[in-house]
């Protein structure tokens, strides 16, 4: 098996369209992890999917759709883009332990316990008090892990990130933050939380979201290779991937609707703040995906060998994919 | 292939338990096509799949499920019984016509376009005035053919069912029904039906249900067997299976649910009237799915070749499920 190159992004919320497409596949990216629901329902999750069936005939050319690590290199040898699914939170499976095998069948690869509020599964990172994972969360960690959909809990606190990732069997994710060492943001994570996490096989999904960064949109390109080289350092280079949080072409709205769902009557702000309340500046080396090329060329720069570059950038994820995703009777 | 003996049941929906898979695997029955809803919504189909993963799960050793034909081999061979789903009614795709790709990928394999009513889609044999398929009926028709969902008319009215036989471009079955000539039932169907139907290809599963069969529960095995022999003399004998129609240890209160689903105030008997309202006398001869041997055995006796009586009961449901099932663009 090739791997060669292989690049994949854990995490990213476009405007997906054939323009887009088009971008992704030149900046060549292997597989990207998208985000198919934040706060829908069962019943709105099954229209998303039918969205994309839509947009995988349409776009028939640029993009597949992944169901297992093996269609990630399917993906790179016919020269398309594998998409894969991820709910970031867990109310496409609303009440009913039952959903978690009937979305996985769907095609959802990957759910985050929570999105930054409490859920019916644990508790989020912008919660007062963290109460863990619940009675049902366990039920739902014991389906994940028997279907094989990977547990995410890139938004989650502390505590419910710790039990998460001791009672799960499995590996689970962090697809999409950074270490709280090398910027304080609530959505980062604890030298604690990564020792575990990575411990047990975990993954964790560097951010280029300006607000999970040290000096916001003005991070320098070294300085975001020090944060993965100091990681490295601390858990191990086979467990650190890029999970770039790339949401481009959206309106403030979807903003909004991520932030705020169908939960509050005052406007939240999430990582932001009145005062900067809409999308935050772009990083100039990382406006759109041709950045994993920028971060490609800064971490060799930086000292890394090829290989180290070449498991951060893909083969991380794709061998955390490879376990991850296969139900525990195959 | 071995397709020796292969017995396949074109409609039931019985209580579903272990004991009823027992009964079920010792009959001999080597697939069958169970009713996954009636009336339910999308939402609530989800929970139906959900309910038989669990089903799947706990009786692994007696029943398994079937994606496509070559599932129901494996089942043979591995000594289990096939279980595919079908929906009695287009419910489960609501208004949205992406869901019929959804709800293929789930494993819904067949869908009928009305039950006894008018549909979104079409109309059903209890109604007055037959409008033939609707503007969304086309479409859905359309993606059913590409995706691999099987069209199923049993309890569509005339003018309906042969709009539906012309428009799709896949043969379509009338999965449990009879001819209107062995008993001129609502739900029976037309000679010009049932040779258009087989023009292009379709199958006519045969029913048990005592509402659809001459004499009614008092009908003998010999006009049973007579009626599928002037069905073949009309049609050709390839086209021809059994659709039994078990509705076995249902309380009555699911007899209402199908009749009545959410749409009447006052008690609807379908098939039966307000004299007759509960579940009809079992045929002494076809009492639970066992009686496939009484058929097998009676066909023989009236004067069928064995390797008729062997496309009866099982080929010909397996040669057309085989061609049904698969995807256009596969």
């Amino acid at each position: 098996m090739n791997h060669k190159g292989l690049i994949i992004d854990g995490l990213q919320y476009c405007y997906w369209d054939r323009d887009y497409f088009i971008q992704l596949k030149d900046s060549g990216i292997n597989a990207v992890h998208i985000t198919l629901v934040y706060h829908e329902d069962s019943r709105q999750t099954l229209t998303q999917f039918a969205k994309w069936n839509d947009l995988f005939q349409q776009n028939a050319d640029l993009i597949m759709p992944v169901d297992n690590a093996q269609d990630i290199l399917n993906a790179q040898s016919q020269n398309k883009v594998g998409v894969f699914f991820g709910a970031q939170n867990c109310s496409p499976i609303e009440d009913e332990i039952g959903l978690v095998e009937v979305m996985r069948k769907q095609g959802l690869l990957i759910m985050q316990l929570t999105y930054n509020n409490q859920s019916l599964l644990a508790t989020g990172c912008y919660e007062k008090n963290d109460s863990g994972v619940t009675r049902f969360g366990e039920q739902v960690i014991a389906q994940m892990n028997r279907v094989g959909m990977i547990i995410d809990m890139s938004h989650s606190s502390e505590k419910s990130t710790l039990e998460a990732i001791e009672i799960s069997n499995r590996p689970i994710c962090i697809s999409h933050a950074n270490p709280s060492f090398a910027h304080p943001a609530k959505r980062n994570k604890s030298n604690k939380v990564l020792k575990a996490l990575t411990k047990k096989g975990g993954l964790l999904g560097f951010s280029l979201y300006p607000f999970l960064l040290p000096n916001g949109s003005q991070c320098r390109i070294e300085d975001f290779c020090k944060m993965i080289a100091d990681t490295a350092d601390m858990v191990g280079i086979e467990h650190l991937g890029i999970g770039s949080d790339l949401c481009l072409n959206q309106p403030v709205e979807i903003l909004e609707w991520m932030r705020n769902g169908r939960w509050s009557k005052t406007m939240d702000y999430g990582e932001g703040s009145k005062n900067q309340s809409g999308w935050p500046e772009p990083i100039p080396w990382f406006s759109d995906s041709h950045g994993f090329k920028s971060i490609n060329s800064a971490l060799l720069d930086f000292g890394f060998k090829k290989e180290e570059v070449d498991l951060v950038l893909g083969k991380n994820w794709f061998n955390f994919l490879s376990k991850g995703l296969l139900s525990s009777t195959n």
